[in-house]
């Protein structure tokens, strides 16, 4: 299950290199975990209203080439486990001529109403939908 | 009461043009207004401690000249007035040479713990420590 | 001329308070007269392109209500002015229901290939489409 | 060699969970890179005026424990590695207690002028001061 959602670069998340700010990677990740779990019906806001956190335990980003300002860039989303009280999604940013510009992944935790780590309901899991090796050719 | 804090431009806070993203001054701004009250004595983080918010009603930015990477930038801030449910802070931006980069100011309300308006307790308002014309001759 | 697009809030939008970051607006600007631009067939990127800039020079935001996380918010753009080297637009941020978040606007130079102020050419004023009282009821 | 530099955070770097943005994260590891050359007696801005530029090839971050509004948190930053066209950093992020609240690097590669991979020059690398365990035993 990979979900797929678009954002157009502004100046904003450009810099001084003429290309998007490394930082703004984590910020397009979470547009695309936003819209892949929308897209599974169970919005991270639903999450969050049955007493459930998922912060972010890792971040890692790969940069291949570079987003410039205007561009609009694919990110790619997929859940490769979620299982105990982990998640992981993984992400690829692509160009419209469909070419890898990045790819990483975040790590989360579940913790539940009194911040405790918490086992993943069985439901969320099934619609978080995990899948092994969503990129496979591109990894 | 005028309070000097200084920034280091970093490359997060430029854009495509080489210059501080517009919306990075707001950014300088709350930086400029919480170090001023830390400076007063009162921290934010103490004022909302007791119940009391103050979000932004209005805010505005007049761009003089850019700033650039690296640059060491000074915020001067000071408050205009301070009574009944409203703050305005006032705010400089100026480069290591004296040059006026930016001004602008913040206008706030003031809510109590329900969120309500509410008027700003004597001490705060003695900590805000307002004045007419911080900047004169400048504005 | 009013041209509208829309944003979905993420959590790196918003702060501490629960709500979109005061900042956070000026890049709903940027996104609204970027779409602005594109919808009258010149996009910003082509301005520059013939070698003009259009840097802010004012940006004033008045905040009314404030979004949240996962809200999907309407960007309402127009041009106020257009002449000579001198370029306003006027924003309304809306969310769903149509309320009026916030509203703003931002003054533009015209720059020409030397950094210099330049007179807009005659096919940018008019694809810009100046319309002096966009947003009549709200403002 | 480790240099630590520090920062406070604003409500701008925080989000909706009341801590600090996971993306704000890599601007951190940016300050503390600018600061790191800085104290090193070479600047990125001065590297660049050389012609060299060096692009984040990979970034990781590991979130141990939450930053909030108005943390004045310390970025130790330190160069694991910096030999042929790559260089590595790695950072710590501390609370005031000394407690490690995140840990990370970035990997960079080495552009010369043409935009082509070119070897780090001597005095460059000597100027990073590589240090193959610099957090040890945190790591």
């Amino acid at each position: 299950m990979v979900i797929e959602t678009t954002y157009r670069v502004i100046y904003g998340d450009t810099d001084n290199m003429g290309v998007m700010y490394y930082g703004t990677y984590l910020r397009l990740f979470e547009i695309g975990r936003n819209e892949y779990m929308r897209a599974r019906g169970l919005t991270y806001r639903e999450v969050e209203a049955r007493g459930i956190q998922l912060p972010v335990t890792e971040a890692v980003c790969r940069y291949l080439r570079p987003a410039r300002y205007d561009d609009l860039v694919t990110i790619a989303t997929a859940v490769v486990h979620a299982r105990g009280a982990r998640v992981r999604f993984a992400y690829q940013v692509r160009d419209e001529a469909g070419t890898v510009l990045a790819r990483g992944h975040t790590e989360h935790g579940s913790l539940g109403p009194t911040g405790r780590p918490t086992r993943l309901p069985p439901d969320v899991i099934e619609a978080l939908a995990p899948d092994e090796d969503p990129f496979l050719p591109e990894r």
